[in-house]
């Protein structure tokens, strides 16, 4: 029986406890077929320059929105392998929004990739990783 | 008349004051010829999986290293272009201090890189960056 | 006046004879408004392990997809600032095709993507470049 | 027993007859504790632009000589994971060298890094790579 999008988000949701995601205050907005939602609401400490977000905060959102993108399909938390970030355009104050989808599920590496909005839904980042899918008896690198 | 590198610690120490990075708790620890050192104490907020910090920790260790590198040589707060990061091992609780070196200084996009350890000297991982360093005048994309 | 996409086809098509693409085979396959799509037939020379291609022939196709998909709305050749490749499965012997699609097309600096398949349909990479779109007057770093 | 350096190049130049490899004029120069140094002479077919070389040649260089820094140390052919590379300046012609070096040696995922240089020794490019070094036994994604 497959899980559908309300039961992913349920699920999803409950996992997005970790620390890591509080303290940023990640929460997840959606579940579609296609792809997952997360935000963040700003904070003055994303300020790196004056008037915009830092990149590693840029970089938090691809990492938590493909995370969540492959969590949605494959269903354990996964190590990242890697990631890339191309930014666009500064991130000004607002709340953020990135958008993750799963580019290939694989059976050892798993590729999603994420784009990043501001408040205005201007495109101010994209960006991909790679996770480690392997089933927990493959030791890792 | 060349700067010294304690002239460039004191200089870059100052500039240590954004938000995201007290937020983080960045410290600038060393200013070498080939390199700049950072640090960050451990914090439970890292926390993105049982005993590892999020990848988006690491990510945000190799942002800042490369960028303090090329600050300590190009003098003026820069704009991300990309960024990089490989995982080689989970990070565990512990200071995480990262090396950041320029790679290529250039007229309009300069290119840096980062390891980043954990409290014990381990390599947990690894990447580039490439920041705009073109002059004021030179509008960014 | 905009171009059409038979235009765009056309324009293209000529300038596909840079040495390095009539080397390798390339043809330009179709002009989307979303996309372009760029094929290499197989040569036996493209063999880095048994059976299948060499990492770097699958970079050439992103990079060349990228180029093109840039070119299409962008109209000059746009130096490369940097590629990034994820290899989802090994490319099998037929022919390459991929499509490329801009992400976003800066003042300064035009980020795209690619996807590359094999003769099935199969996908077999993707990534993504950043170029360099500033208009002559700036000079490259 | 451990190879002596020498020993490396004996073997690693025997594999350098991949198709690829004796398409692209691959030829390994040197072997050292630290890094590997293959070269490619320049070929007229490498042309992108008026006076350079595609980005996809120097991506091939930078592919190439990262896998034959790992392939001194693991001794097997292995498939590239993901692949970075950031253009520092154009490649003109004359002959192509590259360093690569690796900087993480893991169970399952292995990091090399390799710079590129142009006749007279300035650095073009620079970039990395991720490659999967497990065992045959672990089936890849």
């Amino acid at each position: 029986m497959t899980e559908t999008n309300i039961q992913i988000f349920e699920r999803l949701s409950r996992r997005f406890s970790s620390p890591h995601h509080e303290w940023m205050g990640f929460t997840l907005k959606a579940v579609e077929d296609e792809w997952v939602e997360v935000a963040v609401p700003w904070r003055d400490e994303f300020v790196g320059a004056p008037g915009m977000a830092q990149g590693a905060i840029i970089a938090a959102m691809v990492d938590v929105a493909a995370e969540y993108a492959i969590a949605a399909r494959f269903g354990n938390p996964v190590p990242t392998i890697n990631l890339h970030i191309d930014y666009h355009r500064p991130a000004r104050p607002g709340t953020l929004t990135a958008r993750g989808r799963v580019i290939r599920l694989g059976a050892t590496v798993t590729t999603a990739e994420a784009r990043v909005f501001d408040f205005e839904g201007e495109l101010v980042a994209s960006g991909r990783g790679s996770f480690f899918t392997a089933r927990p008896s493959t030791k890792r690198g």
